[in-house]
């Protein structure tokens, strides 16, 4: 009698982006030819880069001759790739090994799976709000108790809130937590961690024996100094943090599907020295993973360096001046905004205390414009909605009119 | 403090592919200059059919144009591609819901996953010998005890040997148990089992609220009438299995990733009615995963029909004759084997007792060709070598040829 995973009745809901899909689905079918506005998922919009799209096609001509044809490839991803990324980091001055980075087929699956490398009885500490991958998958992991609507938080869970008042970068827990996920610039608030705040958690984790978990998926967007672009900037960080990065925001491969996870080998925990985890990772992608898409990694590897790379900036200058459109068109019609500078995207506070899936609805409603719901990111999220600044510069550029026309607030 | 899941390190070893690398390139770095022939992993080498590269690059012109360009697709496949795969099982008489499919990045990382549905406490049984990865993904997720080294085998699994008695292909278990790993065409034994054997596994299951996982990505290696492609071709299937297949061995997908699961919404054990399971893989996917690469997902599409279809069709053709050349070349030096006729691997019982391993390094140095050795799918393969027809029809027959010239038994 086969029984199920129990942890998965815990989930407190859907996965928010579905909910927004399937609210705006249901509001196209009830107002049929009136084109909607899409600034809620961080969904890219613009073109691939040329270069990519020429090292992967060149990939399939590759793969279309039985003289240079190549089958599975290392589940770890392909060596001159994972060097690639070496002296991507080497630019920030970060040394790491080829053999501390693990190629895979994006952050979400990473930072999914991250946690099955820890036992069930660590107490997961995550910034709040958060994306929601992080808590979803701790929650199937069994690390979680119940989910406390009256609250919105899953028992068992370390939230440090994100406010207006510590810049939306907590500073670390109280208490002793074992994992903490923190993630820089942050989606969704829009907020960069400066050095010195990192090297709080480096610091705490340290002492604790804690593991951070560091998503820099948008590091590409910071544009003002100070900010470091990599946990392992912070010195100390290689014995505490994993880092987990994609290719999706810097080029356009959200659909194509490429990031990459970094577990250093000097990384360590309670039960666990210095080189266990990165041979727990590799022997984790060996067993559930079987290497990211061949045809997608000759084109991460053109994005790293020369044409691929100017043309990869550029697609993230395009989105950062969306970002200050929509910036100053929140602005314009009175409401708060964070984020926007180092992010693509945009926090902005709700009209009035309004909670934040009404006015993810008023503005559906009223201005056609779909934002995503700060209290699917979390508790603190819930006066919050997040604009991204992913779309067509004329789309944005309707959002924001829309929005100063038709928003009475 | 924290601290990793201890169940990696009940892991007997290094997964066996990696494990036959090393070795290899240990026996090439003390033989320079001299070639190593591969018949050991089940690696496509043949080009990729034309009608899907052009698939393939038509997808990469269409992301290079930002009027085409698409991001996030849905996690569980692209609409068209999951409407497609409902049309391939109907040629086997199979109708399927397009929402039963979970299109994925192949059908290693799902049959790895899918066991993240269960409860800890279900009893998995296996066929020995097996796919590593059924073993190693539920040793992860916390489903047995130790290994015995002794017995070769994991304390709390129930091991169905396949042996030369029941061709390969067991009964159901005696004893109660709750998830069942089924594969068919056999991986490695190269076996298939017939309607009446599956009906016999089918009916255990719906007996005993068991859940089988049939692995069927071999299924376009069946040239043989009365062999099922699929396990819904048994009546009742749909309410005790999961099926996963693949693109890499029928249209040479291997480093592109591409696969599918089948989750029927009829699905249903224990606790779970049916609809349940359906609905959680869906959130496992939607959580864990960002849906396949959207250029293999279009290439995917065009091997299922057309051109495409027809190219697939005469890539597994070529294997299946380099199956036949295999098969006949180690008969003729004496060697007894199985399999190689409805499937493109063939199983070959050591000489003199021979320890499969020992068996690996004999072929390895006196005739420079690597198999896998049988104990690496589990103890009741420690006899066997598998010997794949993933190679260059001249690699193979110079295979057989320094086989017959080389090998002394």
């Amino acid at each position: 009698m086969a029984t199920i995973n129990t942890n998965y009745q815990k989930l407190a809901s859907g996965y928010l982006f579905p909910e927004i899909a399937r609210r705006t689905s249901l509001w196209q079918k009830a107002h049929p030819g009136v084109p909607v506005l899409r600034l809620g998922i961080g969904n890219t919009t613009e073109a691939l880069p040329e270069a990519v799209c020429e090292a992967m096609k060149e990939k399939i001509d590759s793969l279309s001759d039985r003289t240079t044809y190549t089958g599975y490839g290392d589940e770890q991803g392909d060596t001159y790739l994972r060097e690639a990324l070496v002296a991507y980091y080497q630019r920030y001055g970060v040394e790491l090994q080829s053999t501390e980075f693990f190629v895979s087929d994006g952050a979400k699956s990473d930072a999914a799976n991250i946690q099955d490398l820890f036992g069930e009885h660590n107490i997961v500490a995550i910034q709040d709000p958060a994306y929601p991958v992080y808590v979803d998958s701790n929650v199937v992991g069994g690390r979680t108790g119940l989910f406390n609507k009256e609250k919105g938080c899953y028992d068992g869970f370390v939230y440090l809130a994100s406010t207006e008042e510590n810049g939306f970068i907590p500073e670390p827990p109280k208490q002793k937590v074992d994992l903490l996920y923190l993630c820089s610039p942050n989606n969704p608030t829009g907020a960069v961690a400066t050095y010195d705040q990192l090297k709080a958690f480096v610091d705490y984790a340290r002492e604790n024996k804690s593991v951070i978990i560091f998503d820099s998926a948008y590091s590409e967007y910071i544009t003002e100094d100070g900010y470091p672009r990599s946990i392992y900037e912070v010195e100390g960080a290689k014995e505490c943090a994993i880092e987990i990065n994609s290719f999706s925001k810097f080029s356009g491969f959200t659909g194509v599907r490429l990031g990459w996870t970094i577990v250093p080998k000097a990384l360590r925990c309670e039960d666990a020295q210095a080189g266990v985890l990165n041979a727990m990772w590799n022997r984790r992608q060996c067993t559930f993973f079987n290497g990211a898409s061949n045809i997608a990694q000759k084109g991460g590897f053109a994005a790293l360096s020369g044409a691929g790379y100017e043309q990869s900036r550029a697609l993230v200058a395009y989105y950062l001046e969306n970002a200050r459109i929509i910036r100053e068109g929140l602005s314009k019609v009175g409401l708060t905004v964070y984020g926007g500078v180092n992010s693509p995207y945009i926090w902005a506070r709700t009209p009035n205390g309004m909670e934040s899936w009404d006015f993810f609805d008023l503005l559906l409603d009223s201005c056609h414009v779909v934002v995503t719901p700060g209290g699917g990111f979390g508790p603190a999220g819930k006066n919050f909605v997040r604009v991204s600044s992913y779309g067509h510069r004329e789309q944005v550029i309707k959002a924001m009119q829309m929005i100063e026309e038709n928003l009475k607030i």
